[in-house]
């Protein structure tokens, strides 16, 4: 027995967004039945950044996310994130893999955000707002692309360059620099940012825009004004996380919106226990916190994949003989 | 950038006993003097079996241990444990190394034993007692032969294959198959069954014993009889674990021992805030529940020993490329 390891260009080659999707769809549905298991994530805090340890098991699938977050890990050109995934059989405990799980982190969160557009969105939605011209925002157009006809895509960020780079690097769609107000008139929204303090009014929101609220995902983070919360039908990946470490975990603490106003979980309304958008003027928001299922669901696709081209790096780490 | 990749044949190349010793009781000594971090283990829990993430850190090193306990592996032929660390620049996050940490769990637990054995146990004390002949003993005897002038070590297992299994992997040392009362009668007994009910009776401790109690590792189980703690030192590698997890679990929910009883830590002991055995008559016991620095300290010195010697596998796992 041996170790298939992944490093991320092998998971890029390996993995498409409309395999990704398809793979997270299915793991919120699974986890929703119950057939999936998430304990919560363990926090490593130390003076230069902090570590997760995210632990998931799906059907057929066990497995942990390593993540790190270094703020000014930038300045040394390395990114803030970095992830690696040990992939195991649920069965044995066998580790099956080790991977990258830069990528996938960037993938599963696009995946998840197009995802909750398809059920919370209108149907007909023409055109996409992009708050965040990160790493984050390739990742979210590339999926909403999938499931969406976009005409249109609006991209603002504080950095120009950031804009730019995202424009010149998707030559095939159809974006165009705006100003925040400008970019928050789209049909659906994608808020990106690491934002301490929220910056999209409602008062530019219009009537049956969803907004994917995808950037706090820490405690103190917050993006959108706690006023269009009020408002809006108010969907989490997970309730705990979500009112910990989500965009409604602000609002939250300051009491000001309660965990009783959520309407429900992506996966509720995934297997239809509750209804998504039924009509054209609700506001909906998907506080999408990132949970370690989505990570599971885009390993096992990237194993499985791996196992049958068979590829791949594989090492005999763990002996196996008694 | 770079990952190391360390099998469980370059981790056995890589380190030695007397090495591993001095790593983990300095990392003890990290640890109690607030240099080191160790949040509560994340369980992800199965039918088959379950897993634990095990994040820690230390001066200049940061990491997760990813373990699994799956019963009925034995019958695959299969190990019950297995394990995977990963190893991180806690400056960065930057995954430093990937490494096998099954024979690091087992080298690593028999070096704190004999730590604690060291500052618990009798200075001249000439017999050990291994009660439970499977993969633990090897290393309890290994760990105990680098600080005590063993000589005679006594065995007992309720399977004499294993028993005679270990005396012959062993012919250096003088080992002997003895009953399970013979074998209590040593100066130090290292406990190391997966028994869920006490075996070992008090009638049977000497004055001046010491005992590393190692196989109580989860909720229920339980090797010595409650009576023997009510009248020993009792020192825990860490007091949350142990309260729900070590030797004490079960006497302490049952409210027949209390956690105040609990004499203190093995690092409060190391660095003399506490101190070690001041006579030859107390009965000592350290109840071990293996605790993430010391798999982090080995985890450490394998890579610092790889990085120096240049021969090892290597991956970009993750691209550091904006």
């Amino acid at each position: 027995m041996s170790t298939i390891i992944l490093d991320q260009k092998a998971i890029r080659d390996l993995i498409s967004m409309p395999e990704v999707i398809g793979a997270v769809e299915q793991a919120f549905r699974d986890w929703a039945q119950g057939s999936g298991s998430m304990p919560p994530k363990a926090y490593l805090l130390l003076d230069q950044g902090d570590f997760r340890a995210m632990p998931a098991a799906l059907p057929q699938a066990a497995g942990v996310k390593w993540v790190n977050v270094h703020p000014q890990n930038l300045s040394q050109g390395l990114p803030t994130i970095m992830a690696i995934m040990i992939y195991n059989d649920p069965q044995t405990g066998y580790p099956l893999a080790v991977m990258d799980a830069t990528y996938i982190t960037a993938f599963r969160t696009g995946a998840t955000a197009a995802i909750a557009s398809k059920y919370l969105a209108k149907r007909d939605s023409r055109t996409l707002g992009i708050i965040g011209a990160g790493r984050q925002a390739y990742t979210q157009i590339e999926a909403h692309m999938q499931l969406f006809d976009l005409e249109l895509i609006r991209v603002f960020d504080r950095s120009r360059d950031a804009t730019m780079a995202l424009i010149n690097h998707l030559p095939d769609y159809n974006l165009q620099e705006c100003s925040l107000e400008e970019t928050a008139a789209s049909d659906i929204i994608c808020t990106l940012t690491p934002a301490r303090a929220p910056f999209l009014k409602k008062e530019w929101i219009a009537r049956g825009t969803h907004i994917n609220a995808v950037g706090a995902d820490a405690e103190g983070k917050e993006e959108l004004e706690p006023a269009i919360l009020g408002d809006a039908m108010v969907v989490v990946d997970d309730i705990r996380q979500a009112s910990i470490a989500g965009e409604i975990n602000v609002p939250v603490t300051r009491k000001i919106f309660s965990i009783d106003e959520v309407y429900g979980t992506l996966g509720q309304i995934i297997i239809g226990e509750k209804q998504g958008r039924t009509d054209n003027d609700t506001i909906t928001v998907f506080d999408s916190t990132g949970v370690a299922i989505e990570d599971l669901a885009v390993a096992k696709l990237a194993y499985e994949k791996a196992s049958k081209s068979g590829s791949h790096v594989s090492m005999d780490i763990i002996e196996v003989s008694p």
